[in-house]
């Protein structure tokens, strides 16, 4: 299969890499580069960080004996070398595509992929644990986990270094340091880690750790021993506390070249026979081999598309604004207005809509990093001083600060925003960042409100409610386009728990949160066609329920919830509840997300293929009329 | 009322504290150590801790000026003195009881307490935010975080520690570093600490810090400014990095002992004053003042009361082994037939029943620290290695990991075990310890497992379900001791969402889920004597839950569900939604906790007061019935 003289094509399994010279692995990093633009240009993919960690990959694989030996991938974004060195090349056009390779390492995708990555800082818990289930079979495999910079915010990752620095078993740790985060600080850790790269002083003293493991004598293994050992007496003459992760017994490289492979093959060839967790220090540039990727990293961290020659990025078609967008912008309208108002976001400023907002109010703007529990319990202490903090984060990585919600905002009822944005299915990254079960998780903390509009003007009211009321209150809005309404000159207060109907019907009682209300409209349509009359209700409110609304609907033949939102613990259960304490019994119908991970995928087909679009929702309708 | 001469009984307020000298302060520290061990020999409580904290407490008040300046506790059970000199001496008789003084910090209770403290970790976010508030409001004010070293473990801490480097706002950090972690070291985190306290090096440079604060002239001044400005240049000279603190750019003092009142008042005055954040290193002992829980730390953590005159630890009642003891004990067992069970416990060896385990299997036992989300994570890389590992946590606290048993655990349906211990009402403790959620946090996640043992002998059973069958499994299990009943010889595998029948009848099925089965048994006795005919299912498992079982209920007048958690998202609610898919609509009542935070005090009088009790639950069927 070497028809057009390509490295890669050859590759079978990771282990061909084995034979190949540093010159081989050279070229075949170009190779994998030009496959990973030449994929993403059309499907859309984390770009940058997969192609900043092409020669890690490549050293890694031409070292290791995978699938016996185990890289375990932080968030995964940054693991399409990977891909295409373990069988998935053939397949690799179908990325984030419905049935096609996934957007992070996934193990029923490839017995290569150690875990379902997505959700940053989880490597170093992951990798440990297999090192010490090594350690207790008497197994020999090499464990390494591959992570950002930014992962290392996470609190998650500190607490795993704090117990890899306990065990001292072996285990190397490649620390993917981009000089994007530089450019972009986020705590004082990427100074630390700046200061790290700087300090001749740390430098030389790295610089004398490389040696000895270079020379691989009596000396490095010493050096070792007095690591393992953890014994100060050596190991701090040599390396004063240095780094953050020498004060957790972790020893750690002087700064690499993550792009040189025959250097980075030649530090990992040592740290891979060390008898103690290493930590190699790789600066890589986010976009590498890609001039417009390059130059513009944060628009091709994950571009949605692009031309490969010009670089241009593949506009949005066009059409309404996005759920975010219309957020970000009625919040900066409220702060204008109201200058208590505070926003925090967990490295999603982007992504949550929060550029213009950071830009205006640049001192009431708290990006936090990759810590969602912090994010909360930051939030809980502006509340107590007296401001309005809104938090914008994702619903898939909200749930990191379940606790914090609970505790810090809820029992205090807190006057604490949650914008949950990515709420119900997100297309192509999948599984893991589906938002399904955000209401689940709010529904049962006590205090907590939750909003679920339906539509770009319900979210502009919905923002500006949950500023007006005092305490708790959340609002799940989705990810892409709006439905195109028009947008409300002034915002309301709505009224708490009370809902809205949007089309009058006797036979059967819809009650739709969110996004559904214009699929439960559309079914109520076909419905009528087929001589059936249905109310539709936007409810507004996930909790509390208007109870009002469920009591009338138990006058027609058929109560129906629809949300887009996970079954279990979800609004229509609550609804059923209602119902329950009502002591009526009438015909019921639930539907929503299945209590199942769903796969990637346009959100339409996939709402189609579980039956709750417009024709799945009349249908299940008539079929319980029956 | 200083009419037995106390200086305890003058202080009206904390502001009071300004008017004493060192030495009269270190006699009100003795007088508040009296009434800490003679409430908690009677109630029960968090001694050793609040012993270890008093001069700090005392030293702070006699600085700040609170409610206006804040004092932010971690856990909050170090918070006595403050309970004490914050206008509640007078009821402090009534710590943990029914309608008394709670076991944390509260702000329903006080203005002095800025938030609802309990679980670790969070109050560094907290001061972060409330200092960021004060600075958007120009305000003055001082804010200072209490923080064990255990607390340090847990990853949002070292989050917020990270956004306190960046920022640089003022702020005081009282690190409460008592020597107990050191005879029991988790993470490396603490190694350091010990490095911190050894090291001469580090001794004189923070000596030198020391000096120079204390010169209060502009040496210091200038020394601050360069806190400020984490210049490299300077900083470097005199800290070479050499604490973690200082990797995140947070000057740390050298550490001072925490029971020396004068010394913390002279170091603290100073800091107080800083411009940057300062972290304070106090070093303390463990019940200090009182010899019998200065030699025996962990016994008298937190003793359910004790004689004050001879140590003698108050005996438990007798009676069945509590919940938490038979799960040890049955997991040794399972242990010894099967050296791939490990177990896995997040700083609560002794709470969750693991110290015969941690002796017995050293090698399989891992205590992470207060690291929730870790555990989560390193257990998925056990089960991924071939491992069975327990993760033996409260319920309360689980909640922490909920994205980790999401991501890492569900997704991959791993082999892992949740053993949700303190699930349900938890007593004194209260509101930020009771178990209401995680039926419900874990019904919403795919294929999640929930087993609820009614009894011991049901969770010895559950405990070996659990364990032979795949995937991941929780078993949830309250606080306190068990019914009594026969353990059994030989534990069975139960079928999966099978349930059993405990009594029969034909006018109402009451579906009860753990504990409550009993309080059902005993409520279809009171309905007997009034002629109504009731059925007691034992659920045995939260999900799946037992169709066949619901099926039959519905050939009854009247489906009750009744389950120790709260209702949005519980198995009540779960019961309804397969009622709904069976299309049948009887009568039901769902029957468990409220939607709101439950106080602290003895579980039966809430359930009797909530209405789950037998009485409870039996009038609430007449109502329903009627």
């Amino acid at each position: 299969m070497q028809d057009n003289g390509r490295i890669l094509d050859a590759i079978s399994k990771p282990a061909d890499l084995h034979l190949l010279s540093n010159d081989e692995l050279a070229i075949l990093c170009g190779e994998i580069r030009q496959e990973i633009i030449a994929t993403t240009a059309q499907t859309g993919g984390h770009l940058g960080s997969s192609l900043g960690a092409v020669e890690i990959i490549v050293a890694l694989h031409s070292l290791l004996n995978c699938p016996e030996d185990k890289i375990v991938f932080d968030v995964g974004h940054q693991a399409y070398a990977h891909k295409l060195l373990t069988g998935r090349l053939n397949r690799f056009s179908s990325l984030r595509q419905t049935d096609g390779i996934t957007a992070f390492t996934n193990p029923a995708e490839s017995e290569y992929d150690v875990h379902h990555s997505g959700h940053a800082s989880d490597s170093l818990s992951v990798a440990l644990g297999l090192a010490k289930a090594r350690d207790l079979s008497g197994g020999t495999n090499k464990i390494v986990t591959v992570i950002g910079d930014a992962a290392l915010s996470g609190g998650m990752a500190f607490e795993a270094l704090n117990h890899i620095g306990q065990e001292q078993t072996p285990m190397v740790i490649v620390l993917n340091d981009n000089e994007m985060s530089i450019s972009r600080p986020v705590g004082a850790l990427v100074h630390h880690l700046g200061y790290m790269r700087i300090s001749d002083q740390y430098r030389d003293a790295r610089d004398a750790l490389q040696e000895a493991l270079e020379q691989r004598g009596p000396f490095m293994r010493f050096m070792l021993e007095m690591g393992r050992r953890s014994k100060d007496s050596f190991k701090q003459f040599l390396f004063p506390q240095a780094t953050i992760f020498e004060s957790l017994d972790i020893v750690s490289t002087s700064p690499i070249d993550g792009h040189d492979i025959a250097k980075l093959r030649e530090v990992l060839s040592v740290v891979l026979e060390a008898d103690v967790p290493v930590l190699v220090h790789a600066i890589t540039k986010k976009g590498k081999g890609y001039a417009p990727a390059e130059e513009n990293p944060e628009a091709f961290h994950g571009p949605a598309g692009f031309n490969v020659e010009t670089g241009e990025l593949k506009k949005s078609a066009g059409g309404p604004p996005s759920f975010t967008q219309v957020f970000g912008d009625a919040l900066v309208a409220e702060a204008e207005a109201n200058d208590a108002i505070c926003a925090v976001t967990a490295a999603m400023e982007g992504g949550t809509g929060l550029h213009d907002f950071a830009e205006k109010f640049p001192d009431r703007f708290f990006d936090t990093g990759i810590t969602e529990e912090h994010a909360l319990g930051f939030a809980s202490g502006l509340a107590i001083g007296g401001k309005k903090p809104v938090v914008a984060i994702y619903s898939t990585f909200m749930q990191r600060a379940l606790d914090q919600i609970v505790i810090d905002n809820a029992m205090e009822d807190l006057d604490v925003v949650l914008a949950i944005d990515r709420a119900g299915l997100v297309g192509g990254d999948g599984a893991t960042h589906n938002g399904a079960l955000d209401i689940s998780y709010l529904r049962m903390v006590p205090n907590a409100r939750i909003l679920v509009p339906s539509d770009e003007a319900e979210l502009v009211h919905a923002l500006h409610t949950a500023l007006a009321i005092p305490g708790l209150v959340a609002l799940r809005y989705p990810r892409g386009t709006g439905e195109g309404v028009e947008l409300p000159a002034t915002p309301e207060v709505l009224e708490v728990g009370k809902s809205r109907t949007v089309r009058e019907g006797n036979d059967v009682a819809i009650l739709a949160f969110g996004r559904m209300v214009r699929f439960a409209r559309e079914a109520a349509e076909l419905l009528e066609e087929q001589g059936i009359s249905a109310r539709v209700v936007d409810m507004r409110w996930a909790k509390p329920l208007d109870v009002d609304a469920i009591e009338a609907a138990t006058q027609t033949k058929l109560v129906v919830t629809v949300e887009e939102g996970c079954i279990p613990g979800g609004a229509g259960e609550g609804v059923l509840e209602e119902l329950s304490k009502l002591g009526s019994a009438p015909l019921t119908l639930t539907l929503g997300l299945p209590d199942e991970f769903v796969e990637q995928g346009d959100y339409k087909e996939i709402f189609a293929r579980i039956g709750i679009d417009a024709a799945g929702i009349a249908s299940a309708i008539r079929t319980k009329l029956n």
